[in-house]
């Protein structure tokens, strides 16, 4: 049998007439700006950008802290990122009368800009490696806690002297689970306006079943702009348009954020995350989100308050679970288990390393059985679901958490991100009470369900009431939707905190103390061990295969490289791109019938598109969540596309990286300007684009 | 672990918000219009067809005997079939200068129509149950051989009684791996006149590629005409065509000829299956297109007159390695080992069924050990890849068996095959030489490497020669490739045969004894054992279940029904159908790259399509290989479709039915018009299935 079988794989890999295309070397990686990968683009792609190249790259791309990624686009502070990145803000703008989702926007004047009422955007000025600083601090500790603790502490000095110094937001990020810190200095934009966006419908077509699906043909984009002073910005450095778009084979760049990957973790590590952390994830979330269902089918206008948490949920939920199939599959683990035995080997095999790493995936394997029972009460022991319930708890901390020196508050505290904590907790946007309660109710009925009623988070959170009643008393009772009363609380400090009688803040108060206790034990028997042996592991690797393999994501900016191309699926060929005669064809297929109907406006102009357009397309470029809204950039530096998603076969990107048949998405930049000028009615602002 | 890994299946089974379909009992079964699934029709869709609706819907079917289906749609004897099943037809139809293939074809006037050249056409006028006489006959034999022995008689005898009372051709036909035998009476149709045919280019669009996908842009369909007396037939029964076409969840059925199916088959014929008779198919089949890829490289002529086999083996190559990869996986297999422990533990239950039945499974696993070896001989033992080696072959063995009483002969030489084996072997479709030398001396090759060089059947055909000594010379000097000349040894009888020095018969005559020692031994060895052994079965399955199931196809009109439906894949929906506009989408998304051009004629008038037509469209019918050209028809009987493919999910329909994700591939029916009306002018034929 096992021979058979070899001899059919064998027919089977030289059976098929397809063209393969050719593979020297996957295009993984998402590198930051401190170690682009510029010997793979020489070698593959015979690309050697200059340093004003990337520094351009870098300085035209943006993050967008509500956690997408965005470009500038004009001169004039014009941002593009994608609708789904806009979405909440759209969301935080539309009224009962006035759904922004539905009809989209287009401001035809500055004057019509409207006001986002809480996103920060963020561009990376300046980075500077402070790996050694941090080490050597490190080192002065006499065990793995007390290191972290004076990890935390130099990184929270070197971020304020920086800040001091520059007067940028300054952040200390780690890389290489530890083995790498960086000083990222970042210029801060908080007047942001919108100023287009299609209908939902236009830019979500296909709705959740096509999320993360291609072929596809969705216009998932949309245009912000910048302001200083009341004035739109003026740059230096943005992004020139592409006249002819994406092409097939073309060499491309992603510039964006992405969330966060897990590729360079260790075996024990993930079997957590597949056995543990994952499952309660998943099952948090669908609870959320049935939970929101029902609420939903209380009346229309709760459908719209909650239908963008609920397209959010389900976009996590579909991700996850295709993660949690990667984990789970035979193909991914061994792939992982063989890395990490080629690893050891090689550090085995010298006794320097093997006396100074060889221990390190021991140990961090010895880790997990303690953490697993404190990691589960850690994840339920919070009200995050609850805006409410969440502003409740910032407001109780942050009274605590100031009066302390810098170095030792709780790192959403420090004084480097003071400002916009401030910003978020003080946003105006909208709060529903009948949707906090509904969500609150969920919430208080999850814990109780897994921490059951002697834990001492859910006796606090529910003081001998059941989880309706506490909601309904607390969300009818609070004043925290005021954000004037918010702005008091957080004014009057520690003292104003401590006197309130406000429901929340009064069950706050009560799980402050919990919380802390669990996120202590937590630093104190994890979080440092892991980083430990974390970055031993992280100095083996380096010692092994030195910097060519990228840092894992963690939404700060990171350049992906790749051609644009599309691939084998099912013995047929997926195409590199799709046509507004796709949109046409899909839609008539499933007969109209939502979530597949063609967008209003589209429809209406339906003669008058070239339907050879391309809409959207495909490229191998390494991506994750979090690059939604990146810029997709040629050569030259100028604007390709805009990338909104990834295929189902990406899911496992998290794990790894899948050349195959894994492909990022994008909006192709002809798609814009077709859109703009034949749909609607959006001339000028193509024309400021295409520098006209 | 486990435990999580449940608990997750059942997060994921909760996850999806996708509307499931209702699925109350799988749609499926080829059945015979000798037992209808009444029931089931009755139960799930609440209609009862009448006997006059069965009757007309099997009289208005065809079987096209080069291996498709297909219908009559005019009372004027116009055939519907597919461009694929009408391809070999073509081709033979075409010349250097004339390619029919690549221009299509129309006949304006009846005097325009193509004589095809070896078509021959069945319709099943009458069918009659003879299970009791051909078993009674069988049990007067001591053994298993000598009961196959008889059962052959006895349907030789009934045959040809039947063929004497009624000038029909008859037909006896095994069921239920011998639990039943049918009388088949079929209406014989030889004059078959080539009317309409698109482009290939139209009707294969996506090429190998598109083959077996979905979604699909292929207009497979072509039109033939049945003459008798040099007049076109007219007709009582033919289908009418319906106004709308296939609608989305409406009943439909498949009326057909699907090739072959081995459901019923035990697990230790699947077995041998996986690990010896596919992987034999697959390599041989592997080299014999290799051998025309090289030939193909040798001139553009060349290339044309094997593109016919070449695509037809590409074919076959894609279906056999989906096959393969379903008996290779855990589900299929685990699923044939349920279902036959399930009737063997009914069976054990029952006293009276295990002493009848219960060793049957036991027997027919022991078969194998001595079959394997014989097998390979016996599929290596014969030339016919090359249509010349066949002829020779067949014509040395006519000489012999003729000579015989019609009861001992070999199945091909019974009187009631007589008549279309001479009309087959007397086709003046050209057949090229160099092609010939090609495919022979591949074909010698191929025996020396596999039964190496001492095997009798490999020493009779090279005779001390090198393969490409023997093609070459043999080939060159043969003159079988003239119709008069075959004509004459057929009618000279063995004498002729056995005075003939042409160097290809002279080969026939040594490896004949060869070919039939290998087949007596097979006869005598297995098929008679493994015919007692399936009858067995078949009694228990009756016993245990009824006439519930269907029986294996065979190549013989069957019934199939379901419904109109896409299929979730992926996370989302594939439509239940196409349009023109996916056709221009898909074309443009590989900027018009071969094989995803669009047609010329096509491209030339695409202002004057609607784009909106429905093109091609899924149903859950069971189908497989053999039912191209079926018509798909509604309720009242009406074509709404002609089936021409099914998608990579059913590769494994030899094994198994799919419901999940499984379909069938039609042509829309309002696809025919619009392509007749609006790109090739043929308003006329249009008319004539419209009825107009």
């Amino acid at each position: 049998m096992a021979r058979s079988n070899r001899i059919f794989a064998l027919f089977f890999a030289l059976v098929f007439l397809f063209t393969s295309f050719a593979v020297t070397r996957a295009d993984e990686g998402m590198w930051i700006f401190g170690n682009p990968p510029l010997k793979q683009l020489k070698e593959k792609y015979n690309f050697e950008p200059s340093q004003a190249w990337l520094d351009h790259a870098r300085l035209a791309a943006c993050r967008l802290n509500n956690g997408g990624s965005g470009s500038f686009v004009s001169a004039d502070g014009l941002v593009l990122t994608n609708h789904h990145v806009a979405r909440s803000l759209l969301a935080k703008l539309s009224t009962e009368k006035r759904d922004l989702l539905k009809t989209g926007f287009y401001a035809r004047t500055r004057a019509e800009e409207l006001k986002c009422q809480d996103l920060e955007i963020n561009v990376l000025y300046s980075l500077e490696d402070v790996t050694a600083q941090i080490q050597a601090a490190a080192q002065k500790a006499p065990d793995a806690k007390g290191a972290e603790t004076l990890r935390k502490s130099e990184a929270a000095r070197i971020e304020k002297e920086s800040t001091d110094r520059t007067g940028l937001k300054s952040t200390v990020i780690g890389l290489y689970e530890g083995g790498e810190y960086w000083l990222y200095r970042f210029k801060k934009y908080t007047d942001i306006r919108m100023v287009f966006a299609p209908e939902a419908q236009a830019a979500e077509f296909g709705g959740d079943y096509d999320n993360f699906s291609y072929p596809r043909y969705a216009l998932d984009f949309a245009f912000l702009r910048v302001y200083e002073n009341d004035k739109p910005v003026k740059l230096e450095h943005y992004y020139k348009w592409s006249a002819k778009g994406a092409a097939e084979k073309e060499l491309v760049f992603v510039v964006g954020n992405p969330g966060s990957t897990d590729r360079l973790r260790t075996v024990a590590q993930l079997e957590y995350q597949r056995d543990h952390g994952n499952l309660m994830q998943l099952k948090s979330l669908l609870r959320r989100r049935d939970a929101l269902l029902e609420y939903s089918k209380t009346s229309a206008e709760a459908a719209r308050r909650a239908s963008d948490t609920i397209s959010s949920i389900n976009n996590s939920l579909k991700r996850l679970q295709g993660q949690q199939e990667g984990l789970q599959s035979q193909k991914l683990m061994q792939q992982k288990i063989r890395e990490e035995q080629d690893l050891r080997g090689k550090v085995a095999a010298n006794p320097e390393w093997q006396k100074l790493y060889g221990s390190s995936w021991d140990e961090m394997a010895a880790l997990f059985p303690a953490y697993t029972p404190m990691a589960k009460r850690q994840f339920y022991s919070n009200l995050n679901a609850s805006r409410l319930g969440q502003i409740a708890l910032q407001i109780v901390q942050y009274g605590a958490e100031v009066t302390k020196p810098n170095a030792d508050r709780l790192a959403a505290y420090r004084d480097s991100n003071l400002e916009s904590f401030k910003f978020a907790l003080l946003s105006p946007a909208p709060i529903y009470g009948d949707f906090e309660e509904a969500v609150l109710t969920a919430r208080l009925e999850e814990i109780l369900a897994e921490l059951g009623p002697a834990d001492p988070f859910v006796q606090a959170c529910l003081n001998g009431k059941t989880p309706s009643e506490v909601a309904h008393s607390a969300i009818s009772q609070t004043k925290l939707s005021d954000v004037a009363f918010r702005k008091s609380l957080i004014e009057g400090g520690k003292a104003a905190v401590e006197a309130s009688t406000d429901p929340l803040i009064v069950i706050a108060r009560r799980i402050d103390p919990i919380s802390r206790d669990l996120t202590k034990w937590i630093q104190d028997n994890f979080e440092g061990q892991q980083t430990a042996a974390g970055e031993k592991i992280a100095r083996a690797r380096f010692a092994a295969y030195g910097r060519s393999i990228a840092p894992d994501a963690n939404f700060s900016i990171r350049l992906s490289y790749g051609v644009v191309k599309g691939y084998e699926l099912n013995t047929t060929l997926v195409p590199y791109k799709t046509t507004f005669a796709g949109l046409f064809d899909r839609a008539e297929s499933f007969d109209h019938r939502e979530p597949f109907n063609v967008a209003p406006q589209i429809l209406a102009r339906r003669a008058k598109i070239d339907q050879t357009v391309p809409m959207d397309f495909v490229y191998t470029p390494d991506t994750i969540g979090g690059n939604s809204g990146s810029p997709v950039i040629n050569r030259n530096g100028e604007v390709v596309g805009v990338n909104f998603d990834s295929n189902v076969h990406r899911f496992v990107s998290r794990y790894t990286y899948t050349e195959e048949t894994g492909r990022a998405i994008a909006v192709h930049s002809s798609a814009i300007i077709e859109t703009l000028r034949k749909i609607y009615d959006a001339g000028p602002l193509a024309d400021e684009i295409q520098g006209k």
